[in-house]
């Protein structure tokens, strides 16, 4: 009888909830300003939309739904030789979402006709994945998407480079790493290196670098097949870490001059961020790493990732462009750039670096406390001004000892709380008693919204 | 290859999502404002929790997830004797919400050493039920609920009245009806005609007064097996509708004055409605309407529903008071009173009358269009300030044709376009045109902030 919840799913009370909607809201504003318009999807989708879009193991991680109605009718024996496997497309024809990424492009593809291209569009929902749960990671948990598509000007790319620090400083988060890379440059360097193509085994291979360094990155590669050859010409990009933007964009366009490919991404990144520098962003927080893959297969130019810094917890956000975010639903040549920011880690950075502002948790500012009836024609009048005042107010429902009361107002964390009594009724002054510095004072019902707005 | 869309499931496209969004912040804002705090629960629950709460068409309705992994491995010729019924729950622990109710419910059991009662939350999430889709009934909608359990205080009924009445002026639906009844009222008829315990089967027949008339009505309560003699004591019922509430009050309690219940019931609805005015509300939308039932079984005091006027669209608001919320989870007696918006019904009611402000649909407020390279040395820091300023705003990021990025203004229903060349860059003075006004005028950059904001 006692009940409990899905694993890897959570509630999220009062105090979480507020400082969510705080993330929420800044998200939300940030993505308004710079022209980005909402856009929701069901939470359900045909498994035909979701199949085969995330590679086998995120078949795998999709959660399934029965058929509705008596779906079992027509099985037979037959249908349980290979296990869920084969029984599974009998039973269940929808899935739950698993990113926001396939239900905008079937939005877009659904709706080709009447979008006005480029479309920016952005979206913040829950997805879901049957992964096994363990600490920060979810069954469910929340996306905050915003695309471009229907251009692949590098304005756009600038324009996420911008929003990414308006976030992040609207949040309060002012210490982060925006990484930058270009899909092309990591083609380049597999091509320069004398191994084309390998950009992806290169990436996971140096992706590790900075937990079991050099030498076992180099091993890790050599095992992977990569020649001698290929690992001393690799040599310059172990110097490029940690330096000024225009530093290594000049050593990449030296390195890597005998790649076409690569000589393009560098012009691309070179001229996202003079784009940057028009707009006026100052404190500028990127750097670029030519190593940064972020699921590669996806992203054709520019890839973002953002990590806070002073804590371990891995990337808040990323995201790139890609050139074919429609190709599957039988529409190509879409090409787009978009950025997702991770609500449930941003909440642990700002978390663990105490970076809610006070106002992220506040609720109520007001508990009314009517002693008896009487007061009651006192209190609800006031009651009703507060609230007219866009101040949040309450008024304690039952006729209770003042003790519990007061400790209902601090269980709450209400900084005022309002005590009637029948002196009070009759001297129309009412006792105000700040919570935080336990002050009392008298002043008349008229008065009390000043009072607590200050 | 075509994707489609899960029947009874709708994408919210840029239009509709911000007037969605205008709702949502509405009722969130005066839920706030009234001490209600936020919840969220996971979408997926154990279907130990959701199963037996909603009745067997309930239990029919509730979505439930295939488990994760080869869910089939251990199914035999034998779990497929009985269909769906007996192969459901080897294969099926999960479900999606399919209330806000239960969850709540779940929530407080779970959580009872942490919670400062009177606890009043809010929850405003998506549902999920596998009804047949029809105009108006969808698979996937959302609810806004607020309750306050851990008091049986009358107050709260009242805080209730008053917040549906800020909830739809905030809105901006000024025309509606909250009819407002009381179980006990409802019981004490039946009582004091004869028919003791039968007010469900009678709350069924009279509430189809307003579509089959009064004969018809009474024809139908003598085929659920009331005797005449109680259908003629029925008679002062029919003349209580559409009168002033302090008249109903008094019928009622000459009428019902043999049943203590009853006379409880009245007792309770005077005492609510003399809060309300003590607040002060002015211009009352409330009715007593003794026929009110709306799902007796869980109702055990109040009954409230809203129904807005000149649309026939059912009702977009009920709830009512209920002793026994978290029996079900081994925790009796906690009362709580509570109320639910329908997002999705208060959308068409705004919809069909016309009631979205033209705020709620407010996107992006100003286009820049530079028309070459240089142009964006100017645009760039522009757009910057504009955002700064909190005025969404864009750039067009290629350079195009004017009349495309005319017509992408208006398409995006954006009302200033900022239009910048090498004259502009020269001159210092940008070209503004108001699209809905056709005005162009010349304006400095520093002058631009302030001519969109007035």
């Amino acid at each position: 009888m006692k009940p409990s919840l899905v694993k890897g799913t959570r509630d999220f009370g009062p105090e979480q909830m507020s400082k969510r909607l705080f993330i929420f809201d800044t998200i939300r504003q940030t993505f308004k300003r710079f022209g980005f318009l909402p856009l929701e999807t069901p939470s359900m989708e045909n498994l035909s939309v979701l199949t085969g879009k995330y590679g086998d193991e995120g078949d795998q991680l999709l959660f399934k739904i029965l058929n509705s109605g008596d779906f079992a009718a027509n099985l037979t024996e037959a249908d349980l030789q290979d296990g869920s496997k084969k029984l599974t497309p009998k039973i269940a024809e929808k899935g739950l979402r698993y990113d926001l990424t396939v239900p905008f492009a079937r939005y877009v593809v659904m709706n080709r006709t009447n979008l006005a291209l480029p479309f920016k569009r952005y979206q913040m929902q829950a997805v879901w994945r049957a992964d096994r749960p363990q600490k920060g990671r979810y069954r469910e948990f929340y996306q905050c998407d915003a695309d471009v598509v229907g251009t692949d000007s590098l304005l756009c790319e600038a324009e996420i480079v911008l929003m990414i620090h308006e976030v992040f400083r609207n949040l309060g988060v002012a210490d982060f790493t925006l990484k930058i890379n270009n899909r092309k440059i990591l083609a380049g360097i597999a091509e320069v290196i004398g191994a084309p193509g390998k950009e992806g085994l290169l990436s996971v291979a140096i992706d590790k670098l900075d937990k079991i360094g050099k030498e076992k990155v180099l091993d890790e590669l050599r095992e992977r097949g990569f020649s001698e050859e290929s690992i001393v010409k690799l040599d310059p990009m172990f110097e490029l870490g940690g330096q000024e933007v225009l530093l290594v964009i000049n050593q990449l366009k030296t390195w890597l001059s005998t790649s076409e490919t690569a000589s393009q991404g560098t012009r691309e990144l070179e001229q996202t961020l003079q784009l940057v520098d028009q707009y006026g962003l100052t404190d500028s927080r990127v750097e670029i790493d030519p190593t940064l893959a972020r699921g590669l297969s996806y992203y054709t130019g520019a890839i973002f990732e953002v990590k806070a810094n002073g804590v371990s917890i891995g990337s808040v956000s990323g995201g790139g462009r890609y050139d074919n975010l429609t190709g599957a639903f039988g529409m190509p040549g879409l090409s787009g750039v978009g950025i997702s920011f991770g609500v449930d880690r941003i909440y642990d950075v700002m978390d663990e670096l105490n970076l809610f502002p006070a106002s992220a948790g506040q609720g109520t500012q007001v508990l009314i406390v009517p002693f008896d009836e009487a007061a009651r024609s006192v209190a609800l009048p006031l009651l009703n001004k507060l609230r007219r005042a866009d101040i949040a107010a309450e008024a304690y429902p039952d006729l209770a000892k003042v003790k519990k009361m007061l400790d209902y107002a601090n269980a709450k964390a209400i900084p005022y709380v309002i005590l009637i009594g029948s002196e009070e009724v009759q001297t129309g002054l009412l006792s105000i008693k700040n919570m935080v510095t336990g002050e009392q004072q008298k002043i008349s019902a008229d008065a009390v919204v000043e009072h607590v707005s200050k």
